[in-house]
């Protein structure tokens, strides 16, 4: 018999939650022997979770996804599994581990194969704990031979090739049938296309199908989108998992004639619009930090402007409107439609919400401070004073009653530093940290177009943070179109002052745009997580020195 | 003739401040060739400032280092230098950069040699940046072939290495006559012996003197001490320059006979008590966070106990009486003594101050929110109200007058989350972030032997918060000296929970205390940097998954 039933498994897994995430692999195991599949396939780490990051420094961990990998080897009996997990390195050279990829069969571990490319850049820091393999085996299932590879290892082929080697070179000369890529590929709006294409060049390249088994979920700040995907020898993606879920594949391969085919066909991938591929994304990474931690309601401070707005809807989808309340806390400096625009919203969604007024608190404060701060006028240190009341009256909510304080800074603001820290900047998880402001309108309209409710003067009113009478944002700032393109050019593509100017940019502009960028990395620094959909986010992903002197 | 002058320069550099690094090292090599040196010796990427993290990734920082290495180039006729920069990696395949040593002469760069081992553990994140080297070669001044490595290079000599490399390995081949190191190695409280101890195994394995080149200063979190040194061949520390300031060194090498001596001896170097080392540590870690960032005045919440004291009394000594501001803010739940010991100690110094009594505002927030709170008691959400305040008018003195606050977190509370985010956990810098409580109370009576004063009553009361009546640190926590111990195990050593037991240690305790630590990293994400002075301090040199399931 020269043909293979293979099935592939997208789950979603919690890092370090070994139970939980052994159960679902042998629930699935189990029920793909029941269907005669021969290899089920996992992702990248999937004992673990990914990214376990530091974790992977205690013995104790790496003990547990031991256990782990053997818990699951003892259920393969009769079918064949791979499983990611850490392996500690046999030799005291080099990192004391390997991301490893367990292929489980007679009820042990038969093979493991190791991860050459170490990605370490952007949010990925892999060889902060791993040591590279330089060492190339193929696998084999009922006599098929198949190249397994673990993620970046197939990432190394565009012209200025981040590493010296190329695993699939090596895998390719010991003739292989097929191709197994087992992946932990977070989502950004440009990922699901370009992961496409590096999935198809590679079977361009190497003449050879290809199962690519990638993982869903969030942590934290990461959302892993699945999209997991057949390709066959003639680089045609011919089956492709859910994104933003669960799900499975399953398919028969013949080693002879090298024909990879779906056994039962997913309905064909529509592709989703990017602004409809953030809002999933979003969703997902709210509805996952909550679930994952063991919270339920979350709370957020609603001004009545787009940021607040959009971040209320998001969180009703993600969480249900049940489990969401808006805090209104007005000011002398609020306009009227700050809190009739807030309302339409809330009544229309059913979204529970109080009141707050903050004029007697921000007294009291005012004339604590009237001695220290006599002689001085209103400026800064006033218009903080109310953003960080606000925030202390959302977090006694959230201290009281066990609310999650929603973070609704955008990304441009984020950028500028235009908020307050302890203040607006408050919150266990920014929503929108990485969409531009620009983006944060299309996505109140890509909302309103998707079953939400944003009202329109939210939309179309002119954005004021009202700390101050008659405040504008654009008295401090260049119009957001303005100011989104400078920000993606230096943040995004990393260009040069000089570089920007040449596009066209007003160089007063560009130059004050960038001193604010680079002289807000402090507040940044003390931001919350933020949800990533862009290829470069602020976080872990972005790490600029705060004490320097910045080119700009 | 074989033998040359070799001078070694300890300097203290600003990231991305390439005027001031080039006309710092710019004027020593004048300096030096003016003496008759042969050959000067700066540190690791000394053009940049260390580290220069994502600035890395910026092409026109790349192009400033270019010139910087060719500016300084220019001025090397009649003398060597040795200085440390990116290299653009000439080929396309691999990382784009090298973390190189330029060697300098007749007014060209003559030679490049390149790092081998790059660090990307605890705060090195240098995978992320750099190609690692792999092809050797020895520099030559007039004659005398020296083996020139890169920091991290010579740190693989322990019994479980971490790289499969030694780079002296394959010099030593080469048959140098001595070994020279430039480095930028952050301090840490074992750091100073370790860092001896290593280059003393160096030359025992290689049989060769050594120059030991470190740099100084600080950039946020990292403190670099210097401690540059010349070992002769018999392993003998023969010249050891300053700690925590700039300094040079200045030697003979004969090739023929390699004998390294010193040409104007140091002082010998007197072991500093090791809390007089991590005093003067922070003392030079708050001054530059200011200095590189153009401040000079700062503002500490001091309530009358011993953490705030003590950061209070190594502000002082940082910035001068004159720039430093106490803020006491009593409550009704305030002791007596928080007064009178706060106003003891500030009038002792001569502190400036001002009393914020807190109770207005507080009842203010109480009626604004006494709707939403009513039929609830008093708690946690209302001691948060309290500490938040007080971080308000922290943050709104800072705004007005432009001073930075000055968080006064232990290691200890930061740990198990006993800290108000937003609250007494704002600030610009952590300036004991990275000591337990133990280590507080030792410093306290440290910096009263060594000319501050702290006030005896503050050393020796019972920790509290003072958030509500009656409230003591040993009604949440266990007694510090056995919370440190279990926090020391978990946080410096990552022992497991069954580890830590088996030391002792009660196991109900052991487990309330890891369950607190795991479950307050969202909130440390949001903490001040942490001026470094341990092995393993909070900030990016520890990175722990937030949503996850912790194994205690």
């Amino acid at each position: 018999v020269s043909s293979i039933k293979i099935s592939i498994a997208q789950l979603n897994y919690h890092t370090g939650n070994f139970d939980l995430n052994t159960e679902k692999i042998i629930r699935d195991i189990l029920e793909a022997k029941a269907s005669g599949i021969d290899l089920i396939v996992f992702s990248e780490l999937c004992v673990s979770g990914y990214p376990p990051r530091d974790f992977l420094e205690f013995s104790d961990f790496i003990e547990r996804c031991q256990a782990a990998v053997h818990r699951i080897a003892q259920q393969c009996v009769g079918i064949m599994a791979i499983v990611g997990g850490p392996e500690l390195n046999p030799v005291p050279e080099g990192k004391d581990l390997y991301n490893a990829a367990f292929v489980l069969g007679d009820g042990v571990v038969k093979q493991i194969v190791r991860k050459t490319l170490l990605p370490n850049y952007d949010i990925f820091d892999e060889y902060r704990y791993f040591e590279p393999n330089n060492c190339f085996q193929l696998i084999e299932c009922k006599g098929t031979k198949i190249a397994l590879t673990i993620c970046e290892d197939l990432w190394n082929i565009n012209s200025n090739p981040m590493y010296v080697l190329n695993p699939m070179d090596e895998l390719i000369k010991l003739q292989p049938a097929l191709m197994i890529n087992i992946a932990a590929s977070p989502f950004s709006q440009t990922q699901i296309e370009t992961r496409k294409q590096v999935m198809k060049d590679n079977v361009i390249k190497y003449h050879l199908p290809l199962l690519y088994v990638n993982m869903t979920g969030a942590q934290t700040h990461l959302i892993f989108d699945g999209g997991s995907m057949a390709l066959n020898a003639q680089a045609t993606c011919i089956d492709e998992l859910n994104h933003f879920g669960e799900d499975h594949g399953y398919y028969t391969f013949d080693a002879k004639t090298k024909s990879l085919e779906v056994l039962h066909k997913h309905q064909p991938y529509i592709q989703l619009s990017n602004m409809e591929q953030v809002r999933q994304a979003l969703v997902l990474g709210i509805r996952e930090y909550f679930l994952k931690q063991g919270f339920s309601k979350a709370i957020i401070g609603f001004s009545g402007g787009i940021d607040s707005a959009v971040v209320l809807a998001l969180a009703a989808q993600a969480l249900g409107v049940d489990n969401v309340k808006a805090l209104l806390m007005p000011s002398q400096y609020s306009s009227d439609h700050s809190i009739s625009d807030s309302l339409d919203m809330v009544n229309h969604l059913g979204i529970k919400h109080e009141i707050l007024p903050i004029q007697n608190a921000y007294q009291a404060i005012e004339s604590t401070l009237s001695d220290s701060f006599s002689g001085t006028t209103f400026g800064l240190a006033e218009e903080n004073i109310q953003s960080r009341l606000r925030g202390l009256l959302l977090m006694a909510h959230s201290n009281k009653f066990g609310y999650i304080l929603l973070n609704t800074s955008n990304k441009s603001e984020l950028a500028v530093g235009y908020g307050t820290l302890y203040g607006d900047m408050c919150g266990g998880l920014s929503v929108i940290g990485d969409l531009y402001k620009t983006q944060v309108y299309e996505m109140a309209n890509h909302l309103n177009q998707s079953g939400s409710y944003i009202p329109q003067n939210i939309i179309t009113k002119e954005p004021s943070a009202e700390l101050r009478p008659e405040q504008k944002d654009s008295d401090s700032l260049p119009p957001y179109e303005l100011l989104d393109e400078i920000l993606y050019a230096y943040i995004e593509e990393r260009k040069s002052p000089r570089q920007i100017i040449e596009t066209g940019k007003d160089e007063k502009i560009v130059s004050r745009v960038l001193w604010m960028v680079n002289s807000s990395e402090w507040k940044r620094l003390q931001a919350p997580p933020v949800l990533r959909v862009s290829n470069k986010s602020f976080g872990p992903g972005r790490r600029m020195p705060i004490v320097a002197k910045y080119l700009s």
